[in-house]
């Protein structure tokens, strides 16, 4: 790990330009001035992307008997969006100045002039803003009153101009599920308890979107819904998996007397004193949590903030928040933990006239929910950050093996006397097993330079004593150090490293594999 | 492969009623009454889009050196789509019932009345109506006069309540690709020839969707853009690998001529006789029915149509489809080979004012693009048709086990004597290598059956004998052959089942491992 000193001096800024410079992201339609609060994934973030996905997939669907997979529509039916509440209540607070026409959030206008709001409705935040005569910050004209702006995008399906059917763009993946409940009960023969996963694109029209990947106005969520009898909220047979899991909780009542104190404490102790009222949802706490360290976040800057009452969604009981702190933003979530109750069930199944119960131990039963949801873009941000690293005048990206979007590098020392021809050849052996690409242009030192910006932790050089030995240099992106590895057993250590996770020599103990391949220092 | 007798017999309401009863796919919204032209991809139909989705990745980009990712954002820049064209010219001829207000694409209208029209414009459709007295099929209406229609979905951006900005959901993902052409120039330092690839959902707001999968108004494209400098058209260097590939050929001249014969000729031969004009064009043919062959459809059921030249896209020289033969509904597109020439990079270069050149030989070049595009859903339905099976009072899906949602399900022959503790066991060990479910519940011929449906290749059953030897029995799906295989042996014995693809035990010799395993006749 880098050291604080230095990790306090990362901006966005530098994430932003590294991220457009290696080609992660870019902003959508810049070459026509760009569509605010939209990123286009580049040919490294695709390859993040799908590492992520695919972790989260294995973590929670393929290694688990008890949670299903489903891929909805995104555009949906528009009772859906009547029935969960967000054609009613899924609004922001939109103020506009009535000289210029820039327009605001209401409470994070507040919020950026040190105003602290406890009454967000439109009419508690009109007040605050006639009490403290705020004006426009752009022009200092005078503000309209606050007005509410529904964050759902709007299409129209079909031809049918005399009466066409507005439709929604789903603001979040999670109503897909809610009414998709009762073909994958009837279909997979689903018994409580069980889940059902999904990830893909969610829209919302946010006021101001910003921050880079953080507040974008289309992005991906990846949400479970597990489904609880609500009789056996608290037998939950995995909880041992994470009872001793340590967490630095913020409970509501600390933040409601206006502390900041963080508790650390076992989600167990968390359960018993009160903090999170449901074995369950502690349990999927817990399970987040852990699926988080797996890619690669440091349990140290994770803590677990309960909503407080004002903040609470209008389906939700209680919800936490796993938040990641970013040294240039301060502590922000990245994952929500909600228990829905039998919120959005129970109006679908007013809405539709359909049954959604399930039975249980012989009962008609309408299940509580417990809903970790995951912002896909939040995390990408998160692991930039977290792995970016100046050190001595270089950067790379710490990035785990396993999440890294190239696994491999593979070099010609120069480009002549067939250096090239033969590092051609094994690279096309290791592209079979690993993903890797080839590099030959410019010196060695740019090409190694560009693979540790772009994160890949294994660099392969084939060099004069390859022709002479059949031998190659493989070097470790955090440390620099370099070790020669027969080209027959390339592949194996290689794929040792990356399952060991090895990214230093030191841990030389965990790398069986490379000792049989005659480790030499460098 | 099923006698030619019984596929003929194959409808797509029972591959509609298979896909719903197993939780391949859902009727979105069905619980509002279902929303016209969007589908759902269950439990079962998400692992099959997983499946398709990697390996044509695998094939496309990670085993390749000039192909780069990307993943664009679906709402997009509106002028992206007033340069493309698609504002102007994606429409379809509407007309409607001026008595029940019913709606009708006319060229299918007409189509379906079996009614030729060459002249597709609204005033040759309006013509054809005419002279052919052409009523409202529901009622027996007057039709109104045709109009156009355009295809996409518009939303607005941002609040901006005075002058919204109305965007497109992109109605294909080709243009996100031109939009980000210099992005990837510069961030990759891509040189010509070289792709760029992306999968991901499109829209596309059709009159009248139909055939379950087939026309849908949301779906999944794979495109890739190749670009080449257009003064080396016919300079493939990967042209070998296909070159001896025999196609069924329909070329556009034939068709004039109201002939339905197809050429069988191999590409070398298609490019050499002028029927392909560029080789460039002719490889990706090749690849693209490749890619296909590899995920299991059959060949000979696999034909490449010329588009003729009234049904050329406005942006297109020479577009070649690859048809799929569908026993309920004759040949249609499942693939797009166009050549796009620097259309459509010229147009954002125009509209947008950033030079979209590339340096190639020393000289600036808008490089031509050769584009293969996939549609997902298609490709789908194509294999379950293919792969649907019915046979001596049984149903099973032969997919191919790499494309299989499941690879392995694990039972116990009964749910006592220990047998279903043991095979929890097996089944948790399996799930760490391969996709793998667990199932006691019902008589085991009933899970065999659910098995077959699903096209799980192999299932391994826990019976009496296991606990006294440590065998189990691996069935094949297809031949329904049973082995005994050594539980410490099972996991290699199926990685190299599925690496084999093997489906019957009369291609022991492919089988290696399964001798070893001491495989045994049931």
């Amino acid at each position: 790990m880098a050291s604080p000193e230095l990790e306090k001096q990362i901006t966005l800024d530098e994430i932003v330009d590294l991220c457009t410079r290696r080609g992660f992201f870019f902003q959508s339609g810049r070459i026509y001035g760009g569509l605010s609060g939209f990123y286009d994934y580049g040919p490294l973030g695709i390859e993040l992307k799908r590492n992520v996905l695919n972790s989260w997939w294995r973590w929670f669907v393929e290694l688990r008997d008890d949670v299903y997979g489903l891929d909805g529509s995104i555009i949906t039916h528009p009772r859906t969006w009547e029935a969960s509440g967000h054609v009613e209540s899924f609004l922001d607070i939109l103020v506009t100045c009535t000289r210029c026409g820039s327009e605001y959030r209401a409470d994070a206008l507040l919020e950026e002039l040190g105003i602290k709001v406890s009454d967000l409705s439109a009419a508690g935040l009109a007040r605050a803003i006639k009490d403290h005569g705020v004006k426009c910050p752009a022009c200092g004209g005078e503000l309209s009153d606050p007005k509410p702006f529904n964050l759902m995008f709007t299409t129209t399906v079909g031809p049918r101009r005399e009466q066409p059917l507005v439709a929604y763009l789903r603001p979040e993946t999670a109503q897909l599920i809610f009414i998709n409940f009762k073909n994958i009960v009837f279909a997979m023969g689903a018994t409580l308890p069980f889940g059902i996963a999904q990830y893909g694109r969610a829209f919302r029209n946010e006021i101001s979107p910003r921050n880079f990947l953080f507040r974008l106005r289309e992005f991906n969520q990846l949400e479970i819904e597990y489904f609880v009898n609500p009789k056996k909220l608290n037998s939950c047979p995995y909880f041992d998996e994470v009872r001793s899991l340590e967490i630095q909780l913020l409970p509501a009542e600390v933040q409601e007397k206006g502390e900041s104190g963080v508790k650390v404490i076992k989600l167990g102790e968390a359960v018993e004193s009160g903090y999170i009222s449901t074995v369950w949802h502690a349990y999927w706490v817990g399970e987040s949590l852990r699926w988080l360290h797996s890619i690669g976040l440091d349990p140290k800057k994770l803590r677990v903030r309960e909503h407080v009452k004002s903040e609470l969604a209008h389906y939700a009981v209680q919800t936490f928040d796993i938040e990641y702190y970013f040294p240039y933003m301060g502590w922000k979530e990245i994952v929500g933990i909600s228990n829905r109750s039998d919120y959005d069930l129970r109006r679908h199944q007013e809405y539709s006239g359909e049954s959604l119960h399930i039975v249980d131990d012989g009962e008609k039963v309408i299940p509580y929910v417990i809903e970790p949801s995951f912002g896909l873009e939040r995390i990408i941000l998160a692991l930039l950050t977290e792995s970016y690293t100046r050190e001595k005048g270089r950067i790379y990206l710490r990035l785990k093996p396993s999440i890294a979007p190239f696994k491999v590098a593979v070099f010609p020392l120069v480009k002549r006397d067939g250096l090239d021809v033969k590092a051609r050849e094994i690279y096309r052996v290791l592209r079979e097993h690993l993903r890797t690409y080839y590099d030959e242009d410019g010196s060695i030192g740019r090409r190694y330079a560009k693979a540790d910006e772009i994160g890949v932790p294994y660099c392969v050089t084939v060099d004069g004593q390859t022709l002479a030995e059949n031998t190659v240099t493989v070097r470790f992106r955090d440390t620099r150090e370099q070790v020669r590895v027969p080209v027959e057993k390339l592949v194996e250590v290689l794929q040792s490293l990356i399952r060991n996770d090895v990214v230093a020599l030191d841990r030389k103990a965990q790398i069986p594999l490379l000792e049989k391949a005659e480790v030499q220092g460098r």
